[in-house]
């Protein structure tokens, strides 16, 4: 059987330690192709870049990687799935992985990532997709406790086939605390960031600010990833991209309008 | 009773024919401040300013405008709201709304789009929030006819309170083809984009794309946004930031993670 073709991208851009420890792992799974921003994305969200021109080029980041190729790109998470889909992968791959993000990608989070948004771009696509974060925002986190359970998940997803319309949003505790207790299958925590801005003036006398918050959890369901993560397991979400709140329809269709 | 306060954003910039419309009829609904891009945010999904500083300014764009107060920020929609909500109001806005949007927000259209994320961000942050949306790109579309409906909608979601984690996604037909037969509760189509790149190599020799595609509606049903639009009807979507697929919960729940 032929080899499955795993694309490999991210948000933290091609050098940064979380992708190149995911390559690693895949290559032991598959062909590996990386198409990955060549500067940090972090905080991106879904955008793609419609008014300004998209650059890509090969590039060797490490001579030990052991991809098959890599690709360097000028534009978002999201702009880096559509190219490698439509441009520069000789064809469809069998599976997605973004990340391992620094920094956690859990519970509302999921809305501003840049490295779910790779996913649900390969998920719209068709390609089935996960995306992996440690919930560690240094850049020397240490990645190497992941790679036994990234590729477990990966390869349950390969054999099971991820469901039409879902991508898994991975979520890894930081290992340093306790060490991984399992993976658990679980829903998005309801929480939200209470923002500060910290506001200054610049040399010219201008003021700026600068976005800051605190995450505030609101659920305390045993069943969210937040749970998960604070008990010292993997959070696996699946996450879709048919927003529609269809619990609500009914109730707006008792509105006059 | 106090009048409602009422925030309006985009993602087209500050000074977009579909903020200045949206203004309009809002100042007849309520107490109106704008927070919005000083440039426009087309394609910036759920950004968000993270590793840059963020400029903010009171403007006076249109002197017959009638807002309280206008701002223009150098930051993504999403920026923008959490910018309003934390420093530059004086109490919680009663609604935001976002838009109207030069072009659809309808179908898969929903997670590129800066003028839903910043409903989005209203919503997540307890504030009841509409994105609006005319599907005509052009930058002299005719919003005059949507006056009424969007009038219409903000009363509703005034007087009967949008549900909680539900922000309503609202898009308009292109008036000029056969006039706007009314509004309809839906469903989010399933689509996506077959994308195009066009590739083209600048002055210096080095290959650059431009990002293209055709939309490609995968979905025949009469209860989604696509269907009422091709209809002439306005479609609304409950929108949720649960991005949970609760039916694949029980499905991953059979691997051996």
């Amino acid at each position: 059987m032929a080899k499955p073709l795993i694309l490999v991208t991210n948000d933290d851009g091609i050098t940064a330690p979380g992708l190149r420890a995911l390559v690693q792992y895949m290559k032991e799974l598959g062909d590996v192709v990386v198409v990955a921003p060549d500067s940090p994305q972090s905080g991106m969200g879904h955008a793609i870049t419609l008014d300004n021109t998209l650059y890509s080029q090969k590039v060797q980041i490490d001579l030990e990687s052991g991809a098959m190729a890599e690709y360097s790109c000028s534009g978002t998470p999201a702009d880096c799935v559509k190219l490698a889909l439509q441009e520069l992968l000789e064809r469809k791959p069998d599976i997605c992985v973004s990340g391992i993000n620094h920094g956690s990608n859990s519970s509302i989070n999921v809305i501003y990532s840049g490295t779910m948004s790779a996913a649900i771009e390969a998920g719209i696509e068709g390609v089935p997709a996960i995306g992996l974060s440690l919930c560690d925002y240094s850049w020397e986190a240490n990645f190497a406790p992941c790679g036994p359970f990234v590729q477990k998940i990966v390869r349950e997803s390969l054999e099971n086939g991820i469901p039409n319309g879902v991508v898994l949003n991975v979520n890894i505790p930081k290992t340093e605390d306790k060490g991984i207790h399992g993976i658990k299958v679980c829903r998005q925590a309801r929480a939200n960031w209470k923002e500060k801005f910290d506001k200054r003036t610049n040399p010219m006398g201008k003021d700026y600010y600068w976005l800051t918050g605190e995450f505030e959890l609101l659920d305390h369901g045993e069943d969210t990833d937040e749970w998960a993560l604070s008990q010292g397991y993997i959070s696996v979400v699946p996450t879709q991209f048919d927003l529609t709140a269809y619990h609500a329809i009914q109730q707006l269709n008792t509105w006059d309008l």
